[in-house]
């Protein structure tokens, strides 16, 4: 495996050389664990001039769910409780070779942490590494497009799991608990984002955090959760309706988000553009009149983070390559009365190798439970 | 509630007019909850020369568990996903009186939204706040206090519940996983920070994360967990031996860490230097040989945030006022062979009324289960 973190600074590495700076410091923790293996709390990795660096208060651990360190990089501890690895860091660059530049995180870096870095290290020209290791962590390989599989396996069974049991009367609350239960059980490293039940008037909301309020015949009932899988976060989302037959309204408004949903999953292909991705599926839902309310995007990238790059939205810029994994989530929600919300996790992938691989298998049709 | 928000804003506006700022932008959301009652998700709080605003996407939700919006404060939609809260807040700002100060909290701000405040409103001075709230946040009025000893009795009942069970032969992640399913039962928001369970040779291991290592016969136990009761953040810690009778050395360790607690939980009365309750603490353990491997602090405050100022830590300057809730945590741990950890949060009380408040009751005795 540490090939694969080494070859990941070499990239970074003629990022930064390109953009004049001979060093750089990562300290978003998604970052540093796409380039180190690991992020212990409050660690930062210096790629330097002559060496690279992770430097952390405590040792990292060597547990799975905590990723594998890269055996490469030299450990530098922080003495005490008071240190920042940050300041440390650039100190460490400044030693390597005085008066060059070192590229950090602006996005992530605090305006204090900056000042101290300025401070420790004033010969040190500071330039900004902007968004260059999201960018690299667009597209996966197969071994990260592995870990988000078996995470999506994990949520699909949770899922089915959850449907076995009985509903009615059960609150919202304890339904996400139990959910993140069967994920643990099922050998997540724990839930990828809080799980979201949503019964009634809740259902279809976007993120909607779970209450007490219990599961009624009659009812929409949307979950939507995911998997940490070795730091790998995915996510699923369906609508169920609680009773024997579902109304007619139900139908229709389940009906219309599932084609814009499989119009912005069908859109998936290489060099599709972000924006027309959305577009497909927000189209859908505009052309039957459900134009109030939507959420501001489609879907988002998935992977260290649950909500990565790229953005699936209006005014997106960017395309979408190969092996570019991604949520398809649609919804709408009519306050006061509820709503459908269905999504997936997609791998992008061309129309020669199949087309868009579906992560998330659990059936789309409309259940009674 | 509302008057309570008010008068802290006015505490506030009063230290940024002594230190020449018109103006503040409150981003870190512990400190927006403090002052406007909740904090939605990505949301800043202006206090403006005029008005003073909360500038958030999504308008904030009235469920208790998300605060209780003070319905004094405008609020300020933020259009669409892309936009910046902070950016915004600035503008608003600048439109307030021109050519004035604004102190923006730079150990929390990044540096790329500082300089997109700086574009959006060049003529506004930018000044540092520091940690101005959280010093205000130091001291707790009966309202906030009343919010964690709900919190420390709901964390109460969840361990007291476990203790009854079968624990033998069950994972670290799985007793986790129930202390926080009883934690909800009990009315918590949800778990107050990642509920630790460590078993043998993980026992008295501070903020261990569980494994799938199964509690043995023989075992220390080490559990700790809290509750968030109204955005209130509470911590207990205890350590229990597995089997009908402890070994000689699990009792002398425990009696050992046991009195360094104590000696720390006795010394804290209004005007103790927070050094010196650490070091009341630490020179039980120390006087004993346990130097290695000690924590850098011995407690710490509680409140909107688990980790607070003060920290009770060797080099923290500092003394303790009254209404003051701290834990205090001391704690040994051997690797490979274990240790104990005691943890309680308590409240700074004059000695007139009866001393430091134990907010978390469960028994220190050392139980064989």
């Amino acid at each position: 495996m540490s090939e694969v973190y080494a070859a990941r600074r070499t990239r970074l590495r003629d990022h930064c050389q390109a953009g004049g700076s001979q060093s750089a410091l990562i300290s978003r923790p998604a970052n540093v664990r796409y380039l180190a293996g690991t992020d212990p709390h409050g660690a930062v990795l210096l790629l330097g001039k002559t060496e690279d660096v992770l430097v952390c208060a405590d040792p990292p651990d060597r547990r799975p769910t905590e990723g594998r360190l890269d055996e490469a990089l030299r450990i530098h501890p922080l003495p005490g409780a008071g240190g920042d690895a940050a300041v440390a860091a650039a100190g460490l660059a400044a030693a390597q070779g005085g008066g060059d530049s070192l590229a950090v995180e602006e996005h992530h870096l605090t305006v204090a942490r900056h000042r101290a870095i300025r401070s420790v290290a004033p010969r040190l020209r500071l330039t900004d590494l902007g968004g260059a290791v999201e960018q690299l962590r667009i597209v996966k390989d197969e071994e990260e497009i592995s870990c988000l599989r078996i995470g999506a396996e994990i949520a699909d069974q949770a899922l089915g799991e959850l449907l076995e049991s009985i509903l009615v009367g059960r609150t919202e609350r304890h339904l996400a608990l139990e959910l993140e239960r069967r994920l643990i059980d099922h050998g997540a490293d724990g839930p990828a984002f809080p799980t979201s039940v949503a019964t009634g008037p809740n259902s279809g909301r976007r993120a909607h955090r779970p209450t007490d309020r219990r599961v009624e015949e009659g009812d929409f009932l949307s979950v939507c959760l995911g998997a940490t899988y070795r730091g790998y976060r995915c996510e699923i989302g369906r609508t169920f309706v609680i009773g024997t037959s579902p109304a007619d309204w139900q139908i229709e408004l389940y009906d219309l988000v599932f084609a814009a949903q499989r119009a912005g999953r069908e859109s998936l292909v290489p060099g599709a553009a972000y924006r027309d991705v959305d577009r497909a599926a927000r189209q859908v839902l505009d052309s039957a009149g459900c134009t109030e309310g939507l959420a501001p995007l489609t879907g988002h990238g998935v992977g260290l983070e649950i909500d990565e790059d790229p953005q699936l939205a209006p005014a997106a810029m960017g395309k979408l390559d190969a092996c570019v994994p991604v949520t398809v989530e649609p919804g709408v929600h009519f306050p006061g009365r509820g709503g459908v919300r269905i999504n997936d996790t997609l791998v992008v992938r061309p129309e020669a190798d199949g087309g868009p691989e579906l992560l998330t298998i659990t059936t789309k049709e409309l259940l009674a439970l």
